[in-house]
């Protein structure tokens, strides 16, 4: 429905060597969209681990923006696992993040930490990486009817690296967060609504038009007054309780 | 059902100057109702603040109660935003609360740490100030029919001073809280429910008889084994860990 | 539909003085099963509890148990409150465990910080003891038809020692865990699933092959990744942040 503006420089800088898998573009000053585009299954290599670097870059450093969208512009896929046929070097070769973690969990924090409001847009497969990202929005919002997300990496042998184990107890509680991981099973979008992994599963039909409505709407807001509405994150219990007691 | 007890004295010192805009009534020793009645639409301002002060001062010190039930007697409101057509100076002026916190959120904090049980019996819209008192209470019920709760603040371009930055992400996690608070949209009992935002929504024919049952049953219960059960409010999570460490 | 296996040396050991009331199978080697047992209700005496201890030593001091499912022979008792004819002495006089803590909070952190999946099976009446080894546990499935659960101390002027005052608001919220400690009420299988008290309520009949297939998988899977995958109970919200932030 609406119209794509053209790639920013954020995404031509990737697009110099090869065609960029994650594009940005502005709907307004203050609403970006984020969509991932590495068909055909939407897996995270080193490229796009750099552009997702670039994005929280460009997202911190603009004083417009006040909501970014995540989607995908794969059919059935969300944003994938790893990918495997990729050299482990180029992955482990790129310096760490402004936080001093590796690109990748950087940029899931920054987000978390970004004073923008960040939005999930799921439809297709969230795993891995997926849950990762929707874990680190603010909200997350999944087509009822397409809709997989998992944490599958226990059941191939691997820790995942991107937070979920800080993550969804926060959010479901520990025993089902264990569940989650230690089964390493797909979840469909109405358990995870149930259990509150994901914020709502919507009929597909509705999910664009819900989202829109809501980006829209909190793009129009103070920015200082959705600021101050922010609560914390993982570990984040005991600055919440400092808003009761004052500045601290 | 229950008759109404003649107003306390608490609720009296402000019917010098004015119609009392909160009622406390006495259903036994142990169990007080507290009925907000500010019509047309339970808005709230410094009078009806200052009355909060004195419930709570009266419930502190008070040895025999063991649940308090807050409800309206408003049709349609529960509790509803700040007054805006009151003087900021009469609400700015007023020293603060034992908690060295301004008034209102020193009313809220007392509410949550009270040796007492207690309810929020929802009917109509809960707005602002009214989730708030609800998120401080121990308990909520809600009408299904009947309930709407928001915090409006950020759509608004204020910030809410009661604490739901805090409150909320302990009962439905940080991705649904920042929902609630960016999006300021209304939220349905039937939604509330789902989240966790209040305890259980009801029919509205069996809501009365619901908490009626549960506060009766509550105070008839040992005081001494109640309070032993209390679990704690934001950061608590400390707290709550010793209790399987034994005493520190 | 699994065959039992001959009790361990550590149900043998009480079988000298008395009939074992907790039994240890093993499926695999990977798979344990302990099964409740002390007919006509399930209470839990100080054997049981001494039980619950050896259960325990074997589960830590074992290097390739990966699953184990705790579950109840008893009809419609899953496992219930104390045995009140019982000595109190002949429980006082048990020696703490290597927590510090009395045995059966001893047990209980044991449990929860056992680097094996721990699941509880639950049918029939889950009260006081049986509600707080299944907050114990990593996960917990239980009958939709047969299951009742309570912490029903306060309504009997008790406080319970098995910490559901830390557990259950980190799985189900402050205010729910305050209705469900200070109603002491019955709750249904339904509700405990609604509240997220439990992991799922599922039809009786597939019970049973539910939790032996998740058991079965779990069993199959990398123990080091499974280890890496655990989450932190009560108070970890700060250990869980440090996943985040790298070692500290």
């Amino acid at each position: 429905m609406a119209t794509m503006n053209a790639p920013t420089k954020v995404a031509q800088t990737n697009a110099a060597t090869k065609s960029p898998q994650i594009r940005v573009s502005r709907r307004s000053l203050a609403y970006w969209r984020v969509t991932i585009d590495n068909p055909p299954i939407n897996v995270m290599g080193p490229e796009m681990v750099q552009q997702f670097q670039e994005v929280i870059n460009a997202l911190e450093t603009d004083e417009q923006v006040r909501v970014v969208v995540f989607e995908s512009a794969v059919d059935d896929y969300f944003l994938n696992h790893s990918d495997f046929t990729a050299k482990l070097e180029d992955l482990t070769a790129m310096p760490a993040g402004p936080t001093g973690l590796p690109p990748w969990p950087d940029f899931l924090v920054r987000l978390t930490h970004l004073p923008v409001a960040s939005i999930a847009l799921i439809r297709g497969r969230a795993t891995g990486n997926g849950s990762e990202i929707t874990l680190a929005c603010d909200m997350s919002f999944a087509s009822r009817e397409k809709t997989i997300i998992s944490q599958w990496e226990v059941g191939v042998g691997m820790v995942a690296g991107g937070g979920p184990m800080a993550r969804l107890p926060e959010l479901i509680g520990r025993n089902r967060a264990l569940e989650v991981l230690l089964s390493s099973e797909d979840i469909s979008a109405d358990q995870a609504e149930a259990y509150g992994y994901i914020n709502r599963a919507l009929p597909d039909a509705d999910l664009d038009s819900f989202v829109e409505a809501l980006a829209t709407r909190i793009a129009k807001f103070d920015k200082w007054a959705a600021d101050g509405a922010r609560v914390p994150q993982a570990g984040g219990c005991r600055k919440s309780a400092g808003i009761l007691r004052g500045p601290n």
